[in-house]
């Protein structure tokens, strides 16, 4: 029997486990069990997130509980000079307690979308604004404890203006070249999970790989 | 005045900002302001996290209401074969509704250290045991919203028992070469925030980079 080519890595490699298990009359009939929600409950609400705690059914029938906290989302943008170099915040993050150098990035606010936030959020970090905007992908920060998704753009910058800074913000604004900036995650300069991993959904598009032969 | 090396990139940003403000006497003066904690309260307490809540002070002395889940941190293993191949898990993730393909991950357990806990998820989740262990680098998954830290570690695997799952666990181990992982998180078929900005901290190990000229 031939099958048809998978439409993405994901669904290849659910059907080279099919293939592998000799089942290959469907794909869903190898799929992980899924724990089933069983009821929802709010502990905690405020303006940014909302703390939850589910109960779900085991595949053997009893019960478990899991906490997380949810959130509407958030954008990290890759903001493009026209001369190729990347624009980067230093900030200080009260949870980590240390300077922290990011891409700019924020919530996406409720009401607005993921491209109107990032919007709002590069005028407001940085001042710049930018024309062209490419959704680059996007990526879940913290799959078991959070639940909300990283929006990630590719943002051609035009002009500067003002930071628009709210009352606990104190930003500056950096500018490196692609491979400084992985040169400064790669030494570990960069400790911030939302940066390193936007950087690398769009890196291929700023530097080629090779293959280490060393 | 000549200033010596800074220690890191970080110190450097700092001290260049400082010569462009011609502040040239010490880092500090030009350091961000911090926010400072004022009170700390639980919130909700779980055998994984704590939700809290603290209190804290603004630059102009208003204060503000800072909420975010801590917990003991987390390890994320990049596993290598002999061949070179990278060992990967997949699974459905319950907060993403989603089945996941992801390096080795999973939370430190209270009195033991990073590098035990990422030997226990690594046997527990794939079945395979190593030797060498390298600490790679560290990063925080999500400044705004969790307090704690990541821990990457390389793994040269040497051999593999049975899976050791819990009772919600259902998971298939997968074997790719790195320049295939790569391209799985290129192509957007991974979405796991911890396993790609861990594969960012050491892919320049396994693969190298150029310049893009196109």
């Amino acid at each position: 029997m031939v099958m048809v080519a998978p439409i993405s890595m994901g669904l290849s490699i659910i059907r080279e486990k099919c293939l592998l298990k000799r089942w290959e009359h469907c794909f869903h009939k190898c799929m992980p069990r899924h724990l089933k929600k069983m009821s929802e409950e709010v502990i905690h609400e405020n303006p940014w997130s909302v703390y939850k705690h589910d109960v779900y059914e085991k595949p053997d029938g009893s019960e478990g509980n899991y906490y997380y906290l949810e959130t509407q989302g958030s954008v990290c943008i890759v903001p493009v000079l026209p001369d190729g170099r990347i624009v980067l915040v230093l900030q200080h993050r009260y949870l980590a307690e240390k300077q922290s150098i990011e891409l700019p990035s924020g919530k996406i606010k409720e009401g607005t979308s993921a491209l109107e936030s990032a919007q709002r959020e590069l005028l407001e970090e940085t001042g710049w604004k930018a024309t062209d905007w490419i959704k680059a992908g996007e990526f879940s920060p913290s799959n078991g404890y959070l639940k909300t998704t990283a929006h990630v753009f590719i943002a051609q910058t035009t002009d500067q203006q003002e930071q628009q800074l709210d009352d606990t913000e104190e930003i500056d604004v950096l500018y490196r070249r692609p491979d400084e900036f992985e040169d400064m995650i790669t030494r570990g300069d960069i400790s911030d999970g939302y940066t390193i991993a936007a950087w690398s959904l769009v890196r291929h598009r700023f530097l080629d790989r090779k293959n280490n032969t060393s």
